[in-house]
């Protein structure tokens, strides 16, 4: 059966990238508490195309993801790309893996547990023979605007917002400490659930703690450093 | 060329709702200050399929849209009902024109205009000889927690959401006028642009005003009818 | 500490539903296969309420979902549903659960294997003393248009598209069975990971398979039924 | 009224892009056949923020936008980046303006027109005193793949894709006419509305003309330069 994407191409043009993006995919990856969390997955996948070949064999993509099927981490990351760069005959691979992780997170004052989400994302480079390794986390916090405190009677502005960190590290970290790390940015953390005597504790903390988004930033610039 | 869309069925099953659903299309409808606005909106147009025939022919519901490309009013909606109906040979048709429309809003101390979208949805059915006209507005509003403000030593949880109604009327209703009604059920209506001493009045206004999600919606009860 | 959500309320209405909606959730379901799967899932649940509380307690909605946290099913869906009306002083309950299930599909020549994603949910309801559950699946497909096919001196158009289907039944059905049902009814199954030989398979059954989604929602009524 | 803002920040940190996105905004863009057309555009407007000031002034991003509501072009993209620097103090300033586009299309056989949308986005750039302007269209498209064609007894598959390209350019570009450039390098251009005349020229077309997406690409990238 002829193969029409190894023939050759002479418009001698190399593309950058040419893959599969935005595949659902079932992954494994590590947890402090629990040791591993099944996670749903977004995962793309591109590689350079030479520019003497007319097209890349998309299924090989897949049958790389299969044959690592399981934990994704900072280690196996790179040898995925690897293979991919080995499997396609390629100069470089990027990979972005992009997943709900939860947590199990105790509202302040009552105790009580519940599960919160963070979008999370693997980004993992591989060129040439540099390697490069990404995390990156999306929190949702809340602000009080500190302009609306100081010129208003009683009351203040507050909101929901999400704070992302996409951060470069040695050694390992875990996805719980860099939401710690973000949520004491803000002006408070927020929780799923929340009884009476939490809501007390989110509303006033928010209160005595106002910055602009700006100050967060400020704040984990240093703090992340 | 074979009509094979026209070719009878022998399967004996009507089927309720065949069409084409989110279809971009550029519509014009009433605006109360400028006369008319141009909106970019998603289509929604469906016919039941009798029994008998083996498929709908997709292209005659774009040409109905052609002919009546213009203004989408409560007038005009039933008149497209209506061609679906001849043009498709059905018993029964169904549209649903969703847009952003735009209204200048000035706010409420420095008096500093900048248009607000609210999604708006036409939605209407012709069934036999009945037809109906229902309108959906959806409109961005704040609310301010009455459990929070009244356990907290200071400040108050307010929050952005959505109000969204579906009316059905007689005679004429602005789009404008049912947006304020649904604004005057929260705790305060939110504005695209605030100097601060618009900052200051919306969120005094809010604290004097705490009301729980139930509330916005008993109230509009009450209003609406 | 004042407890506003259960003070009198005076205007008289009673609220449909009221409750949270879209939240992601980790949750466990059975699996043909592997017994269980691990999804992230997005949870609504909602509850009546009755005209003389001002609010609903929205914290026992999660404190329900912990205590069941793990399966959910045609079996745990209802004891779910009894616990929030119980919690929560409630006439009528109601719960949509919709999560990505994986099954792992083999290509039909080369038989490579990889995991697809199909969209489910669980729709629970329970009102006064009947019960309901509905299990719901989108799955993709590939379409082949009988009509441009016989027009065409060569080739056809053939698109992907999803079937959707809702069912109610007695006894146990497996996720899997159900989305196999609905392949059948198309022109011909999709698959994540294609070789040549597949390729070829899957489209030559396409050709010799031509169907109208109106086809489609006819033969899957017979089936269904 | 105190300007909290605009109080002296000691932490030392700029931060490069400080700003509102996500806007809808309504706004007028040249039109090649009817001069202007009214779109519903999503506006991201940035500016940097120098370490010694604590906050931005948002409001101030908006009211530059007021004064300038009417054309976006590639003329008065950058005056509105002027006018952001120099109303925000800022080095730099940055704009992204998305919007749907519509164009009268006639299906290629029967003539019968119908609007198609495409979404354009404008990117504008201001850093010092170098001014960058882009023209980002995407265009859906049909490709049947030359593999499947190759290899199959009958029939080949064939799909719906988007191509986009993001363009620099001297003088005068329509967006009409960039449009044209990037259908013509797929299978074949797709239309709103085909009569079966239509959808045979289609099909065939396609058919005739077989590309990778890969071709795409490399066959773009030498019509553009």
């Amino acid at each position: 059966m002829k193969d029409i994407q190894s023939t050759p191409d002479t418009r001698g043009i190399a593309i950058d990238q040419v893959g599969v993006c935005d595949l659902l995919y079932p992954i494994t990856v590590l947890d402090r508490e629990n040791q591993k969390q099944q996670c749903a997955a977004k995962v793309s996948l591109s590689v350079s195309l030479p520019h003497h070949f007319k097209g890349t064999h998309m299924s090989r993509f897949l049958q790389v993801l299969a044959e690592h099927q399981g934990e994704f981490t900072m280690r196996t990351v790179p040898a995925i790309l690897h293979d991919l760069k080995k499997r396609l005959d390629a100069e470089s691979a990027h990979i972005e893996i992009e997943f709900p992780y939860f947590i199990q997170r105790k509202a302040p004052v009552s105790g009580l547990s519940a599960p919160m989400d963070y979008l999370c994302t693997f980004i993992g480079e591989s060129n040439g023979t540099s390697d490069d390794f990404l995390l990156r986390v999306r929190v949702p916090v809340g602000t009080l605007c500190p302009c609306s405190k100081e010129i208003s009677d009683y009351g203040a502005h507050n909101q929901r917002c999400h704070i992302e960190a996409r951060v470069r590290f040695d050694g390992m970290l875990w996805i719980e400490d860099l939401v710690t790390m973000l949520e004491s940015a803000a002006s408070t953390e927020v929780f799923a659930v929340l009884k009476r005597p939490d809501e007390k504790w989110v509303t006033e903390r928010a209160f005595e703690n106002p910055k602009f988004v700006e100050d967060i930033v400020r704040d984990l610039a240093v703090t992340l450093n």
